[in-house]
């Protein structure tokens, strides 16, 4: 295997379960390798920390999928990560048939991401060396959930970032467009050809249930990015009187019509609006609410970016505190890891003394137990939550 | 009204809802004021900022109670306040008969914490102003909640520092010693009289359904810290093998005892011992636990303790990891805003590098609902929990 010697000090790091080596990290590799191409990593005496897959193209060249001697890098290797991957989902409590089986690093298999859906498993790849190992991933995933069917997405950054060569399609089986499962006492269609990501977000499963516990029968409810309508649906269920959602995407709103029907929930207006400009509109005409969710996408995906992003959470805040009734709560979600937990708090407590409301925060959320993160890679940790309560 | 103006500058943050204003960010008093006098604090200019108390002896001179003009300091303004704190709580989801009914800062009452447990109120003052206000806030209670009785709690740091004569005891209708309170689907006994703090950790509620929902039947688990079995109790119910709760407190442990028989749960074993040496014998006789739980009591009050408590959180990492199976779970809390969430990540990584144990952080928590705290002042969040896996 190729070896990879590492510059001295940076065994530190990964002793400590970093499972990352950047380019200039490495201090020499015994041959020139392949892209994907397994090796051992060792320090600069030649002591062994790992395994894993290089892309010499790559700013991250190696990423490590085993800290063990003994766990020498093999299609077995990638069957044990997805069983292990598999046991933790099995133990938890999080009362859906659908869930995130593979976290990435997070399951010490960098580059995939896994969302089961029912009988259906949605694949990502978002690193070459990963890429390279689909046949195992796919054969191994069958093997271990027989599910009906295996369905591809691609991430076109990674993919052009990384190098590969990956079409959306499916891989295994049958796969429908759209799927049904559930959650908690509700039902939802995902779309996993057309849906955003792989269908579904998963990762707020416990923000769902949170809401759902904030409103109150009769309330006055906005759900803003609304997608599918996870939020809205849950508001209505608890007895929300009305509710508002919005979304600019077409498609999601008719998914999210979809899935009012399904759970027989009326009451929902689903507008087609850029969320900014809606709630605009709100605080101008001076509508208020008693709840309301604020689930942006991903404003930046880079740190360049990062200061237009606050602008756009400030905004966000302020138009959000404007529209909360006295004694209503205001979520707001951050799914960029980018932005912190304490970029938030920062930009509400800007957002509270411009509008002159004072605010409390009632709780914090992150992505939901399936999403586990990886302690030393802060950035793991992508999604936030803070819940408010508007005095 | 004595009238307290702030050093320029002073008023914005004031304006951005901060409550306390520091002896040294005053320009001037109108006139020598007494101690929990109340006090209408303006900016260089003379405009109105807010209502608060002063106390000239403490090195937080002012804390407010408001910050609108129409909010003229009264006793009808304090029984407003205990509404607004009693209305947020009746609408909260919390699925018990004992909360936190005022959270001093966090609900607009700085020193004040008033805890509710079925028909019981138990009060504590932290400030000098509060204090002098005893009167109005019994009543106030009484008229708000109708108890059985009213209960003073002392707590004897606040009391030095702030320099009130304060002592332990009924101040309305009668209160027994112990009173049984349920939460979810357990009961607890509560002593009122005896126990730590105002009886029982209800900023934890989140947190015990949180482990509730990680033990599976058939789990060895441990409970350090256990205090009267809160955690105990739940892993228990859930289905636990065998759980050893452990505390250093005799009197606890017997209301944890009579709490285990309260709801029929046997198969948990009181241990009266230091947590730490505990931790330590399981470690050194290779015990190891499917769940283990840490929760211990503040180590430090002060910054200048900072480090004895980081060394002493640090050994309980270590230890904890060390009798946590693979594929077990760790949730360790700080209950210290010193000890802030940063901390606990920081020492948790050092203790995993240490014991060549990866880990991956499957969830967090902070104090629950009932709880709130100021976004303008991050030590009102006190309590952090960091819920691992150990791979």
């Amino acid at each position: 295997m190729i070896q990879v010697r590492v510059r001295p000090g940076i065994e530190d790091k990964i002793k400590g379960f970093f499972p990352w080596v950047y380019k200039p990290e490495i201090a020499s590799v015994s041959k020139k390798p392949g892209k994907g191409d397994w090796v051992v990593v060792r320090d600069a005496g030649g002591h062994f920390l790992g395994y894993g897959y290089i892309n010499p193209e790559t700013k991250i060249s190696v990423r490590l999928l085993s800290f063990q001697k003994e766990e020498k890098p093999s299609k077995e290797l990638i069957k044990k990560r997805l069983e292990e991957a598999y046991s933790y989902r099995k133990r938890l409590y999080i009362n859906s048939n659908a869930y995130r089986l593979v976290h990435s690093e997070g399951d010490l298999l960098p580059g995939l991401i896994v969302d089961v859906y029912d009988r259906y498993v949605v694949v990502e790849f978002t690193t070459y060396g990963m890429y390279k190992m689909k046949d195992w991933i796919v054969s191994s995933l069958v093997e271990l959930l027989n599910p009906v069917g295996v369905y591809e997405k691609v991430n076109e950054f990674a993919k052009s970032v990384e190098g590969f060569d990956a079409e959306e399609g499916v891989l295994y089986g049958e796969v429908p467009q759209e799927v049904i499962i559930w959650e908690h006492d509700l039902k939802y269609y995902v779309n996993i050809v057309k849906g955003q990501k792989t269908g579904f977000f998963l990762d707020q499963r416990k923000a769902r249930k949170l809401i759902r516990d904030l409103v109150e029968p009769g309330d006055l409810c906005l759900d803003l990015f609304c997608h599918t309508g996870g939020f809205a649906l849950n508001m209505k269920r608890k007895g929300a009187k009305e509710v508002i959602a919005v979304d600019i995407s077409a498609p999601a709103l008719e998914t999210g019509k979809k899935n009012a029907q399904l759970n027989n929930l009326d009451g929902i207006h689903w507008v087609e609006d850029n969320a900014f400009d809606f709630l605009r509109k709100m605080h101008k005409e001076g509508n208020q609410f008693d709840v309301v969710v604020i689930d942006p996408p991903s404003f930046t995906k880079t740190k360049a970016s990062l200061e237009n992003a606050l602008r756009g959470y400030k905004e966000l805040c302020v138009r959000g505190l404007h529209v909360t009734k006295r004694g209503g709560y205001l979520a707001i979600y951050s799914c960029s890891f980018h932005i912190t937990r304490e970029h938030l708090l920062q930009v509400i407590t800007e957002a509270a003394k411009d509008t002159k409301r004072m605010v409390r925060v009632i709780g914090e959320s992150t992505q939901d137990l399936d999403h586990p993160w990886i302690l030393q890679m802060p950035n793991t940790l992508y999604l936030k939550g803070i819940y408010l309560e508007v005095l």
